[in-house]
């Protein structure tokens, strides 16, 4: 099977594409070939199969991007909360046209792929208090999770046209990211773990008792993955899943984390910020997660567990990358 | 003030500018201008404010269609549900492009305008057995609903930004439709009461017990201008109005077609019409109405004073357009 990943050169797609490297098949079959597509043509891993790098811009998607032949798009392309929040327009064309572009592709295949898309928890509002169900209304409260949304309309739409056939995966915030800080709002949540393991104090812009709705990279790959192979016919016209994440506060994070380093804690500073707090306040922090269990993606592993997976996983990547001893 | 219409050749699009231009005033201020804009240049109606009318693309859109100053835009232009299903890029380049384009134009005004957006019953899915909370989730079963549903949250996050004020009002099936039969799936529903008024047989695709969310058009150009005038500042993210509409069976109007003109239904032939019922049974038939009646939007009247207001407002109109004696 030919499988294509754009955002190829982001976190979550360089882990992607390092598993399907590892692991060699998909859902039982064998990968044939793998096409990685980002702004600039994303770094190959060393794989038994083929990898074509292309770089370009999504609006205007290459055809190399998602080659004919193509099964599993993981589309993972995106502009993210707030950098689209500080360039409507940028966010628009990447998080919107991109997708347009993605079901323009897929609609001129032979046979219409699985397209695995990464939504967002950013998508919805409630705050707090939230306990969202499976089929609460999306109300964003910011324009990435209004393009999201949107994103997620075009595709199931596009999936009951039979141009393509979407799953769309409303990721938690993902803890802990390695490497720099991003752009999003929601970076410091992984900052409070990453820094302090990296020996470097970092700011936390909400209070100890604020909860958020986070799943590991470990996780979040697997679910990715899992969407790629599981049975849509049951899905219906809604092609929307919110997974198992992990419903915690930043305190029992930081808990997490000092059970895992003892007192690396202390390098976390409280600097409340109410710009970010206004924006992360805004995502509901539980979910029911009915649908994603009848569906089969995995529940979350404690907290504890992420914090060792970081370590094993991005944590020496993350010091060379970034130049520290 | 200053108002523009985009779709003003539609026939809402030409009652708004009917009324506007009767009464003169809006919400209690008077009007100076008003431009008509659509594909061809609309037909302004005698007014004692100046009328500009205005021809083009609305993915494309003309300054001139929102000249500076504008204060209120009715955004009414739409490729409809059946015409959306068949040509899907059509579809996507008025209803989602177009609406992109509006909001890119009212940005650039000095002081963000009210956008009053024609929303859609056809946004939602559930069916027949459904009632639905005003904060139900939009699930869109075909194309057209949801380039609508895109359209409300693109416009929402604009609101949220500052770009423009929306309030986005999902319109039930407007009945009586008047003039020609259009390629909405559900224009049976109008066709079913104008052409026996015309002393024209026409075809009922659906059994007589099917319930359907209507509206009269002398109703929904009232919400539609109510909907310009109120305050938005309650409203929050969420700029969606299920107005309050009628929840009738298909019996129902045909025996209010025989209050009004005794006899007349035996003009309707049962034709059953799978691949109609198909699209317009996936529309839920009843909705809660809360927030609508909380803002201050009337209740509708009952369905005989719909089918008189008819003859009133539009049967002659009609008969002259279609060269009926």
């Amino acid at each position: 099977m030919h499988i294509s990943i754009l955002g190829g050169s982001g976190f979550l797609g360089r882990k992607v594409a390092a598993r399907l490297a590892a692991d060699g098949q998909l859902g039982g079959r064998d990968i044939t070939a793998l096409s990685l597509f980002d702004i600039v043509p994303p770094t190959a891993p060393a794989a038994r199969f083929p990898v074509h790098c292309v770089g370009g811009d999504i609006a205007a998607l290459p055809d190399a991007a998602i080659p004919d032949g193509t099964d599993v798009v993981f589309h993972l392309a995106a502009v993210v909360s707030a950098a689209a929040e500080a360039d409507y327009e940028l966010g628009r064309r990447v998080n919107v046209h991109g997708t347009e572009a993605v079901i323009d592709r897929c609609r001129r295949l032979a046979t219409p792929p699985r397209v695995v898309f990464t939504s967002s928890v950013a998508s919805f509002s409630g705050g707090q208090a939230a306990k969202l169900a499976d089929d609460a209304r999306q109300v964003p409260a910011n324009s990435y999770g209004s393009q999201k949304a949107a994103a997620e309309l075009f595709l199931a739409d596009a999936s009951r046209r039979g141009f393509l056939d979407a799953v769309n995966l409303r990721l938690p915030t993902v803890v802990v990211r390695p490497g720099r800080p991003n752009k999003a709002a929601s970076g410091f949540f992984s900052g409070i773990v990453r820094e302090p393991l990296l020996g470097l104090a970092t700011d936390l812009p909400v209070p100890p008792d604020f909860v958020v709705w986070i799943a590991s990279p470990r996780r979040a790959v697997d679910w990715l993955l899992h969407a790629a192979s599981i049975a849509t016919t049951t899905m219906g016209v809604d092609r929307g899943i919110n997974p198992p994440g992990l419903s915690v506060t930043v305190a029992s994070i930081l808990n997490a984390l000092d059970a895992v380093r003892p007192g690396a804690s202390a390098l976390v500073r409280r600097v409340f910020d109410p710009d970010i707090e206004k924006i992360v306040a805004g995502w509901p922090a539980t979910f029911e997660q009915l649908r994603a269990r009848s569906l089969g993606f995995q529940a979350h592993e404690p907290l504890v567990e992420l914090v060792r997976a970081f370590v094993a996983d991005d944590l020496e990547a993350t010091r060379q990358e970034r130049g520290l001893a």
